[in-house]
């Protein structure tokens, strides 16, 4: 708060005109510098003029949207995947084209015939993925490029969470391997890849900043979309934001959370493996927010959320992460480590625990009457 | 400034938790029943639920062009209009019905043919229109609000400077008539139209801070399509916005701007009458920021354009300004009284009226050549 107010401060009585003024559409010159040059160090190597500033990290699926959908043409997704960018995109009339993933992500060995079948473009979530929690391999990322560019389809790639990796080494981004093993223009001038993050989950996301990475036609394209959105995302914020990152703040800040999200990832995993039935599994992940869970089969996932949330823990029924098949959903939650301390986690866990036993007793006692029967 | 700082510092250290995480879609309770209260003085008796905060008023637009516009669809404007509001509805595949507007607003004897085609909403600006600078009349207000009914053609209230008023009595809102009229349910239940302001004129653009009023069921929806557009406006600019606003502020800071855009509204117009030769005529704004000047037939705007860039005076071309004929607005120049000091102003119509004389006569010349032919 400290630094924030430092920067409210300096904003207001050094550069209030502009701050408080109509900005350019692009965003703010010195905080998309910034951002190219905080990007840079995980190998996405671009310029100022490669970065849109957003209204946070859903405006940027909103721009998609509208740049590339039209009534009826399809959008290849994982299944499961976000749930905010199925919402954006169905504004448009998007409909889908789902691809598998399992603990290593998309399952890239069933993308050909989707890809054949000619979606607009495919939205993949490679690191720490919303919900499940799980990363692509890098064999898996080689190979979407590869496949992507052989068949003339953009990939979106959202990484909210990149920074937030809290084992295991930093995996090469889809939009780097694509210049790389492609050969692609050192300008970004050319590429296959729009690439999106956001500061919502390292900054705040009180502050709906977030940026899409493209070459500068695309980026020309979203930001003629956007004039017609909202003008630009806010100078104040995109003002305040730059004064707190700058100076390794950031950096700084990063590694804070990194700790902080790391301890409590690990306390949900401990009570997981404590609290809950064999029956039940869940993904590892090696950062972000997410993590998701397999209950066994005929569990009624609506019944479980209502006694949860009467021992008032809650969790994300996983029906709404999917974009054609919302029954494959009901069989997973997705839970959030990121918002709780350790001792909320545990206890959470614990009676979430409960709950869903209670009901796995529910279901054998029911299948135990239907065999009586 | 100071204002803006005791706010920033009063947010960050009493309410950061809420002011930088995600909040509701509707908007910050408070700010909604700020801007509820300070409608009501203007004759809005609205609830706070009536209320929709967007990023900007641009954003407002965008949500109706998205809530209301198929491809093909039609919409009735004024012509000129707000050119914010076409890049909006262009994105949507609008296509326009234009109908005339004189010294008193949109003609409202033109406007049955164009209710009969069917449009799907009329958009208009009653208060000191953009880029006209006129005010729709009592009686076209009363007779519009009764034709939209009759057609049952909602209509869309754009209401960005209403409170910058300098002269002449404050006349009702369209939104007011139309219950008043109509005699809609006092509870703003129902009504037929939406109505849009800012505080982009008041506080600072540089927040980006519009909001929709209008009935629940239609806020609703219009939540819905913001959820997937930036899931809510940044809650760090509207707890600010509130703070700075609230006890009164507001309404002293009105009377300040007032104060200011009328001394230099009148300087602009002094300025127009001593530089500015007999064929050129121009709107008295009573309020608001923009002024339209009528140029001769014949002259070329664009080369008019030209040569006030090279003495350093701007103004904006009205072609942009015509949703169907471009040409229309070619005759004429929107001037912004608002945004310089009564010297830059005065000094600024003296470059501009010798620009526009060296084109005058070169017309006139050409003219006379052609005579001669």
């Amino acid at each position: 708060m400290q630094r924030f107010e430092e920067a409210c401060h300096k904003v207001l009585t050094e550069q209030a005109n502009q701050a408080l003024q109509y900005g350019a559409t692009e965003g703010y010159t010195p905080l998309r510098e910034l951002i190219a040059n905080n990007m840079a160090r995980y190998g996405i190597k671009v310029k100022a003029e490669n970065v849109l500033i957003t209204s946070g990290s859903q405006q940027a699926l909103d721009l998609i949207g509208k740049l590339f959908i039209n009534a009826g043409d399809r959008v290849l997704v994982e299944a499961p995947t976000y749930l905010g960018a199925l919402q954006a995109f169905n504004i448009y009339g998007a409909e889908y084209v789902s691809v598998p993933s399992d603990e290593n992500g998309l399952c890239t060995d069933q993308l050909e015939e989707p890809l054949r079948s000619g979606p607009k473009f495919m939205y993949v979530l490679p690191n720490f993925q919303n919900p499940a929690g799980t990363t692509l391999s890098e064999g898996r990322r080689q190979e979407l490029v590869l496949l992507a560019d052989r068949y003339g389809i953009p990939i979106v790639e959202d990484d909210p969470y990149g920074q937030l990796r809290y084992e295991g080494e930093h995996l090469p981004s889809l939009v780097v391997l694509d210049r790389e093993n492609l050969r692609r223009d050192e300008g970004y001038s050319i590429g296959n890849v729009i690439y999106l993050s956001t500061f919502s989950k390292t900054l705040a996301p009180g502050l709906r900043l977030g940026w899409i990475v493209a070459p500068p036609d695309v980026i020309g394209k979203l930001a003629q979309l956007k004039q017609g959105a909202d003008l630009h995302t806010s100078t104040f914020t995109q003002f305040v934001a730059y004064e707190v990152a700058r100076d390794g703040f950031l950096d700084k800040h990063v590694k804070v959370i990194r700790q902080v999200y790391r301890e409590r990832r690990d306390v949900m995993l401990q009570a997981l493996q404590e609290f809950f039935p064999a029956e039940v599994t869940w993904t590892h992940p090696q950062g972000g927010l997410f993590l998701w869970v397999n209950l066994p089969k005929g569990l009624d996932i609506q019944a479980v959320f209502r006694s949860a949330l009467e021992q008032n823990v809650a969790f994300v029924p996983g029906d709404s992460f999917y974009a054609n098949d919302p029954q494959e959903g009901s069989r997973h939650m997705r839970l959030n480590f990121s918002n709780a301390t350790p001792e909320q986690i545990r206890e959470g866990i614990r009676r979430l625990a409960a709950a869903v036993k209670s009901h796995l007793t529910a279901t054998t006692r029911r299948s135990e009457m239907t065999l009586g029967v």
